[in-house]
């Protein structure tokens, strides 16, 4: 809202009107001006980030008065505590966007163009049932339809879950001054799901936006308004899960005394479409159980998971099941027990299925003693087990095989496992893309990966049919996204990062979907519909993945950041307990060259591929050069497709990365006036740290590989500020988002 | 502000404005209509606590034409960063308050009616100045006055900061409609700090409002617009120094890293009149100057401190100085090298003494080695240092001599050090007194302390003349507080916390004002002038401090608290690895009595007061009941005033506890519609959780005893939920605050 051109309109119309008193000693001039003076005293809020993409914001008079004939009263058919949540939504956003006097109707004979809401069992609505066979009850329709001889505006589904989604999508096109007569959507996958990386002691693995959401310590008995506010933004952009736990897991969550909080959430939630999953501590029959053992072959073990996982059911009917680490970073795991992942995933799955639960067991394994590249390990382990995992076991895969680098190939598994649900797992929070502290729009990364043609059925088996469960007929499809909410104001600490809850949350209901669209609509909704507005955010958004690979990680690099918090660069971490955890693991600089020789020449891990993508990566002269070094060790005068050398080129790349910054700075400060004041004034100064530690990045990157290269940085590209030594002797030790020492 | 009432108001209008569109075919009423639409989008936030008592919703009628009678504009005579936070302020706050149109004025030739804000040195006002003469520069005189020859309301001071001071009050006499023509205020003590337990991590220390207010990862180059409102609020009740970090301190924050962030709040808050300090690590030579020693006697430690704290002031030119904790539970100091807390306070003080910065030592020392009463030793270890110190050390006293309990006596140093100034130290957070779900306000624990009499020198010491200067002629006084402010978007995470805060800085100002008068204002300004509304929560309020002794530590008990997390009760705490650190050290329940024999015949703490205390305090017959058990142990069936036994009247205190909170809940029921909606939710939620840990607290607590009293439990008080055994196993292993182990 442009607070100061109200406030000075409040002013003029105050006396204005004042002088209308004055002169006309009218009773009305008296009470519009009491009533100017009362509007006057609305807290004019600034725009703090809390509000997301629901701000409601009004949209311009043609489009309001567009919307208000098609649309002058509304009415819900069905009565559940879902359609309450749809009348408090409607009553809350209508009057923001197009003003006030839409209001609810209901009685039986329905003026001409209102908005009727309501499953296809209401008699109202039946004659929509055929178009919406066929889809899950998370469908929905928007269509203009005559309803008893008067036309209407009609938003319906099989379930009011759908007809939530459906209203929430009608406010989407609204704000986004969109047209909203037409519109039949389905999610193309069914769980929709975050994962919390929250620990009980409300600190957050890898988050940056503060601590955890959930205070613990006050639940069940006080629930944070904030909950709400989560789950109305979740069931906005379709998301219908979420884990609430860490992954890597504590053994309480499982206890009565958090059972009763965990309840208290899962209550909340169910309305809003969206069901609680937590994280199973492999090792909790020791730990809470007080058995000897966790190994899923004992049948004492296997009589405790039954009985706890049916006790969790006692206090949430509609539990959703457990995500899983086993087996990963000294988890504790059923290979504890010389059991495999399958064995393990069973144990579980076969308890949770009478119940309707599944399992996410997370096939991020690797250990540093198996005398194997790091990224051919999933693969190794899970493709054997392929067809073991009970139909209610998912396996929940990364989508690289590395770690959420800002670049990696797609993950081998997909299209692997052929027998088994895969489930991808994306990491919205930015671990090694700048914490919340740099711009990355995420959308680009996660379709790169979805749209990855895996070649594994067929020429055209691309990651998403994959996920949905098209290419191998799975009955269970989804998409995890490690989140990256926090209890910072504005959830995600960089308000440009609420881009990729939202973006996850769209991709995960229509991968199809592009990034410029999603962009596209979260800008009119987060910012407003003003041409310029839009371009100019859209683009920077779209720019922020390759500028962040190139500031990083260009070429193919990967996993050369700091030590531990991950935080900055660190291409000179080596000698540390595991080699997997350094750097000079991955980028192999030497005087020869740089680069991770995965060819089948070097680890072959090219050779967990599809022959297609095989031939493709396994030559270096045909590989995408983004890959380059992660599948080979290269010259460092080898020379690239721009004609350069491999040096040349990755210090220019360096460049381009800190240029693109310095570019997005430029563009933002031209929306100086066109966007909320304080929301303009927070990006402008994260902006000018993105801008600082891209230079930090470039800077002690090329320093560091220039050691081995040997060459001149070329034409073009700044000197660094300080020594090599400098940049090695920096020191984060409270860096945000560390992972907690068990 | 009453949403639904406005939102109502705005309905009506907007379509008697539209009928009369349609009827007239006005330009004007289209004018209004859309205007009327505009108004209405004004977002309609609930009341989530965050602007504290700074809310300035509109005042009645009546109180608001008797302000604009007073002040029709408003002119600033100086110019200076502090001049523009008032500007801005006073934008802020009087359209709210009183409503629009009272605007600045620039000109010369001011009109009659002008508010006139400035400090004596302009010509406006130098009449003023003989009124300030001899008062500080924080004093401000807020008068009618004729000015030029016109009536005129001023706000002088000799200083800009008493002129913010002064603007302050104005706006908070007018908040609560109050006179505002006549008042001239000086602060009684100088420094009025507050101390952050805050970790370089972010996690507080004993802290329940979330987790740190200072994102240092984001400092200096991002500044939360938080900062800039816990300035202002600070400022407005007078508040003027903040000790950023935890007195279990790390050597980090004294590096340029991390002095660059500091610098940054410092500059910040610098025109709000607020100092930074922060907390001197004593071994921080060692730590981060890569000394071998820490001895204050040793040349090369000497110089080390004096070239940092050099350093220091290079980037912050008006830093405050350290706040030490030092060999206090695993805290390196003096004693390491066998020197005294003076020769380590000295070493500071003398090289802050050019920047005119200050120590403030706490005298928080104990040791478990030492085999003498826990209360007992701080008063043994600082007399016999009394006129050691430097003149710019003070002696950072608590409250009571053992550590922040619900109740108890004064510290026996208050008016035992003469030549040493003394700045008490309250516990604002509160640790002890049900975290942040229990409604309790401090201010008749903070008065009691205040009002005790010492009777050090003559027959009227309180400890309020000993701190603030007066009784012992000390250059410098003060007061500090360990603040309760979290990220908590309200920020002491209880809504009627902030009336701590409040209070701690109402005090500091003035240690006269009383507890009832502190609650009158803070309730008009936080909630609403409703008559019914402020007796009701003030009521509650001042019924708070002895509803929680009585239902944690009735009748002088003190520290049966749960180990380590401090949260709910334990007296059955014992065979921990020190004894000072258990309950059973504390209640010395046996089947003979309970209690901790202190009087002559015991450990004697009652010989470090004054005769007349000690003559009150050592016989079990005129040693008030509040204080019985903390200096005697007496027999269960003694008999007490109310002529039960002591076993009677400690079971219908711990009853009379839960009896108060469950009166609590009813009164606050009362307000239902009357004060907002959202907040009064939040605190209803609270006060149940507030019900339910009270009858934990009186079920434990009198389970336990009565396993020593052998007594049954009188009529009224009702019996336990549970066994004894039951709530000995209740663990609670994240309750929040606890403290981080270094």
């Amino acid at each position: 809202m442009n607070v100061p051109l109200i406030s000075k309109l409040h002013e003029q119309i105050t006396l204005s009107l004042a002088s209308a008193c004055l002169r006309t000693r009218s009773a009305q001039a008296f009470l519009y001006l009491l009533l100017a003076i009362v509007l006057f005293h609305a807290p004019a809020h600034a725009d703090d980030g809390y509000d997301l993409w629901l701000r409601y914001k009004p949209v311009s008079g043609q489009s309001a008065k567009r919307y208000r004939t098609l649309i002058t009263g509304w009415t819900i058919t069905t009565r559940s505590a879902t359609s309450d949540i749809i009348r408090t939504e409607l009553g809350h956003a209508l009057p923001r966007l197009v003003g006030n006097g839409i209001s609810e109707r209901t009685s039986a004979n329905l003026p001409a163009h209102t908005l009727i809401i309501g499953t296809v069992d209401s008699p109202l609505l039946s004659v929509l049932a055929p178009q919406l066979k066929g889809h899950s009850g998370d469908a929905f329709l928007i269509r203009q339809q005559s309803v008893n001889g008067k036309p209407a505006l009609v938003v319906a589904s099989t379930t009011d879950q759908g007809t939530l989604y459906g209203v929430f999508h009608l406010l989407r096109m609204m704000q986004s001054e969109k047209d909203i007569t037409e519109q039949l959507s389905a999610p193309r996958t069914q769980i929709r799901i975050l994962n919390h990386w929250d620990n009980l002691d409300r600190t957050v693995e890898r988050g940056y936006a503060g601590f955890s959401l959930w205070d613990w310590h006050k639940l069940p008995d006080y629930i944070d308004p904030r909950y709400t506010d989560y789950a109305r933004a979740n069931a906005s952009i379709g998301i219908n899960g979420t884990v609430l736990t860490n992954v890597n897991a504590n053994a309480l969550i499982l206890t009565p005394q958090y059972l009763v909080k965990v309840k208290a959430l899962a209550d909340l939630f169910r309305p809003y479409g969206i069901k609680v999953y937590l994280t199973a501590r492999f090792s909790a029959p020791i730990e809470i159980g007080k058995l000897p053992t966790a190994d899923p072959s004992n049948e004492q073990v296997r009589a405790w998971w039954k009985s706890k996982i049916e006790e969790i059911y006692q206090y949430i009917p509609d539990f959703g099941g457990f995500t899983v680490k086993a087996n990963s970073e000294g988890q504790p795991g059923p290979q504890n027990y010389e059991r495999t992942h399958a064995d393990g995933a069973n144990m579980l799955a076969e308890n949770l299925r009478p119940h309707n639960g599944i399992v996410m067991w997370r096939a991020f394994v690797y250990d540093h003693q198996v005398p194997e590249d790091r990224t051919k390990q999933a693969y190794n382990e899970f493709v054997p087990l392929d067809g073991k995992f009970l139909p209610n076991v998912m396996v929940q895969v990364k989508n690289g095989p590395l770690d959420f680098q800002p670049r990696e190939p797609f993950h081998p598994l997909f299209g692997a496992l052929r027998s088994t649900a895969v489930i991808p797992e994306f990491q919205i929070t930015q671990e090694y893309l700048g914490f919340a502290t740099h711009m990355f729009y995420q959308a680009p990364l996660f379709k790169e990966c979805l749209d990855a043609n895996t070649y594994t059925n067929g020429n055209n088996t691309p990651v998403a049919d994959i996920i949905d469960g098209t290419a191998y007929d799975q009955s269970l499809s989804g998409m995890a996204g490690v989140t990256n909410i926090g209890n910072d104001r504005n959830w995600c600490g960089h308000p440009m990062a609420q881009a990729n809850w939202y973006a996850f949350g769209r991709l995960a209901w229509d991968h199809q979907l592009s990034s410029e669209a999603i962009a596209d609509e979260w800008v009119r909704q987060t910012f407003n519909n003003n041409p310029v507005v839009v371009k100019t955010i859209s683009d920077m958004m779209m720019a922020t993945r390759e500028a962040t690979v190139n500031y990083m990680t260009p070429l193919g690099l990967h996993h050369i950041m700091g030590w531990d918090h991950h935080y900055g660069p660190g291409p000179w971490i080596s000698n540390k307990p595991r080699a997997d955890w350094t750097a000079v693991y991955y980028h192999k600089a030497d005087k020869n060259g740089i680069g991770f020789n995965r060819s089948a020449s070097g680890s072959n891990a090219v050779g967990q591929y599809s022959k297609q993508v095989q031939d493709q990566f396994n030559d270096p002269n045909t590989c995408p050069e983004k890959y380059l070094l992660w599948f080979h060790h290269v010259a460092w005068n080898k020379p690239m497709k721009s004609g350069r050398t491999l040096w040349d080129e990755l210090c220019l790349s360096y460049q381009r990365g800190v240029d693109s910054v310095s570019w997005m700075q430029h563009q933002w400060e031209s929306l100086s006036g066109k966007v909320d004041k304080e929301l303009h004034a927070h990006v402008s100064s994260l902006l000018a740290i993105q801008y600082k530690e891209a230079c930090w990045w470039r800077n002690s990157c090329l320093l560091y590989f220039q050691q081995y290269s040997g060459m001149a940085l070329p034409a073009g590209v700044a000197p660094p500020d300080h020594t090599l030594e400098y940049y090695e002797s920096l020191e984060f030790p409270y860096a945000p988002g560390i992972r907690p020492r068990w």
